[in-house]
């Protein structure tokens, strides 16, 4: 396809998106959740097309000499299809956010105002390999009245374009409007930039992938774009902390799932508990088989091999079984290494002095700061919103776990009796 | 100054607001609020300074052959420079937003979640002429508890300069940190740029001025920006509505401040009664000194001279004494027409049906929308904010009138008692 055939494409899966948007708004929560239930059932019904389709893919990365990790993300079989298809089935029985009044108020004129949730309108999803991600967002994007442009990645497409037609096919059966999800059906790589530059069409863009996604998504969209960039999580051990508890929350809050965002990344104890916290951290760290970047105290007391730490460790995202140590003076200090080097994620403060723990959960510029808890807890489920798309690194609009309410706007009714301006 | 100083210079500023806006993050309201009026009463103790600054623009933009309009908008006296004194102390008298608790709940595993209004962090205003636009944007900024960069058009640098000057030196001796309002002191256009590329420094831009300056912001930002694009705003009178209501209304929206964003410039009738209300509305707008642009049915019911209208009309904000009549089938082709032609700003229906009201409100896509009241209701004052940065034009983060509530971020608060994740 030439550029120009890419572009007015794109544009038109723009305007019939937008189209598609303003016939959503009229479902009820019931039609929409007939529809996402008939959507999982086509899911179950199409299993074998799906599993054809993404062997299609498997073959496809096996000749490209993609890597088992990425082979592993890519495939599908019964039971992962069958968990799409639950996943779908599971927002469903989620409380519909829409059409929620948030305030409302009257005016001393009598104007009653009423700040009303309402769909954003048309997302854009741009992600990796993992196919799940087409009916994951786009029945969380249904759910919430939105219409939904996905892009996949090339490895994934004959596997995401036989789940976006169970998605079309199944819902269009129950009323699911034309065109609120539309899959962008070729791989060319222009079709990210077309899509970032419609802002007429699409009012906001989530990239789900790495670091060099987003950055390209970044780099040229106009519209918002909610970005879920990397997690240099950390936990504080304050002077007065309960020991066990700090040495327990920070071997789960490294250990319990190491590759993903809200991991820990950098532990800081306080000087003062140097001697007494690094030996009893150090065994238990090693136990897990977790490989310490300590800094000169750290190494000194830590009481099992450990690496000197260096200046990039403490903005490091390992993703692995890796956890960087730092000796500090106090809160200030702890305060200020957090807001320099993480990524204002998550962070945690281990204390029994309710002041400190206030101190520190008021000044982290943090999405979440924990007292006493584990990074681990900064997710959707944990949150109980049911369901997440992500977890916003971003301040405007949604900020750390990013539900099915961060994927409603607002808008603002006013009731009159004639009322005109003076 | 080459582009590499530039660069290094704005870089430099976004270093050091990032630096105060942590500092400004432990200031209490009280403290805030001493701050505000200390930079109130150094306006006024400079106000010789500024006229002088002030009078530096003002023969520039003579040499230069500004427009009457624009040296108008330009120019202080002893008046504005009072009223830009006065607007500052008045945000010391508004309720401060940060710190207010959004919700709370418990979780089955003991974790308590709380949701907290914060500043955002840092934020870059790019404007132009209108010099008061300085104080402003960086006393509502402060306020909230944001740090500012702020980037004013070469035409008023000189009075820029002047205010922000005051501003600093009356703030930073009631303990205003330092580097938390500044202005940038050059006015190479290359600025802009480096500022909507620095997303490590700039949480979030709002460019206060025409469209091309929003264009232009949103072509090369990375980080959110937050927009404030036209107003082509529409009354619906519904079959039913009453006509003198409805009369009132359409007069009123166009023509009480006919320049602003809110003010009408379409309105739509329901065919069933163009017989009777085009003739009065046209006797109403003629008085007004209304130009009016019709539709065929218009023109024929109107009764006073007037365009036949183009395609163009449906789409155009006149910001002046013209407005389009367009006949409509009833409320699905208004909605329709809304829908497609407007910019989603503000829409008003007049009816006494509150189920046509309902359906209105409902289904207009825009982020204000009224029943039997003037459009020029969409105002942070009429709402009763206190104060507005601007009407967003945004889906995200703010939608409608933008007060210091959308000045601020959140976060969440998690409070544990060891919690681990299992």
């Amino acid at each position: 396809m030439t550029d120009s055939e890419i572009q007015s494409a794109i544009l038109d899966m723009g305007r019939r998106a937008r189209t598609a948007s303003y016939a959503l708004v009229k479902l009820t929560t019931e039609q929409k959740n007939a529809i996402l239930i008939a959507m999982a059932d086509e899911i179950m019904a199409r299993q074998e097309v799906i599993l054809t389709a993404n062997a299609l893919d498997l073959t496809r990365a096996e000749q490209n000499g993609l890597s088992t990790a990425m082979i592993d993300r890519l495939k599908l079989d019964r039971k992962r299809s069958k968990a799409i298809s639950e996943a779908v089935r599971e927002v469903a029985l989620l409380p519909d956010p829409v059409g929620e009044k948030l305030t409302d108020w009257t005016r001393p004129n009598g104007l009653h105002i009423r700040k009303i949730r309402v769909p954003i309108g048309v997302i854009g999803i741009i992600f990796e390999s993992r196919p799940n991600v087409t009916s994951d967002a786009a029945s969380l994007c249904f759910k919430t009245g939105n219409a939904t442009i996905l892009r996949g990645g090339s490895e994934a497409i004959d596997s995401n374009r036989a789940l976006a037609a169970a998605l079309q096919a199944g819902g269009e059966r129950a009323g699911l409007p034309p065109d609120s999800i539309q899959l962008i059906p070729f791989t060319d790589r222009a079709s990210v930039e077309h899509m970032a530059k419609m802002d007429q069409y699409i009012d906001l863009i989530i990239p789900r992938g790495g670091k060099g996604l987003i950055e390209k998504v970044v780099a040229c969209a106009r519209m918002p774009v909610i970005k879920h960039y990397d997690g240099v999580c950390h936990v504080y051990v304050h002077a007065d902390a309960d020991l066990q508890v700090a040495a327990d929350i920070i071997v789960n809050s490294k250990c319990q799932k190491p590759g993903v965002c809200n991991a820990l990344e950098t532990f800081l104890v306080h000087q003062d508990i140097a001697v007494s916290f690094y030996p009893l951290i150090g065994k238990r760290l090693a136990e897990a088989k977790v490989e310490i970047h300590g800094d000169p105290t750290a190494l000194e007391h830590l009481g099992v091999p450990a690496k000197a730490a260096t200046e990039e460790d403490w903005t490091t995202e390992y993703l692995e079984l890796i956890l960087a140590a730092k000796t500090v003076s106090g809160l200030d200090e702890a305060i200020a290494h957090i807001n320099r080097y993480g990524s204002h994620h998550t962070d945690s403060i281990i204390t029994r002095d309710r002041s400190a723990a206030e101190r520190f959960q008021h000044e982290i510029d943090s999405a979440v700061v924990l007292h006493n808890a584990s990074t681990r807890f900064n997710d959707g489920g944990e949150f109980g919103f049911g369901a997440e798309i992500g977890i916003s690194t971003d301040k405007l609009h949604a900020r750390g776990p990013m539900g099915l309410a961060e994927l409603c706007s607002y808008k603002y009714l006013v009731d009159g009796s004639g009322q005109i301006r003076v």
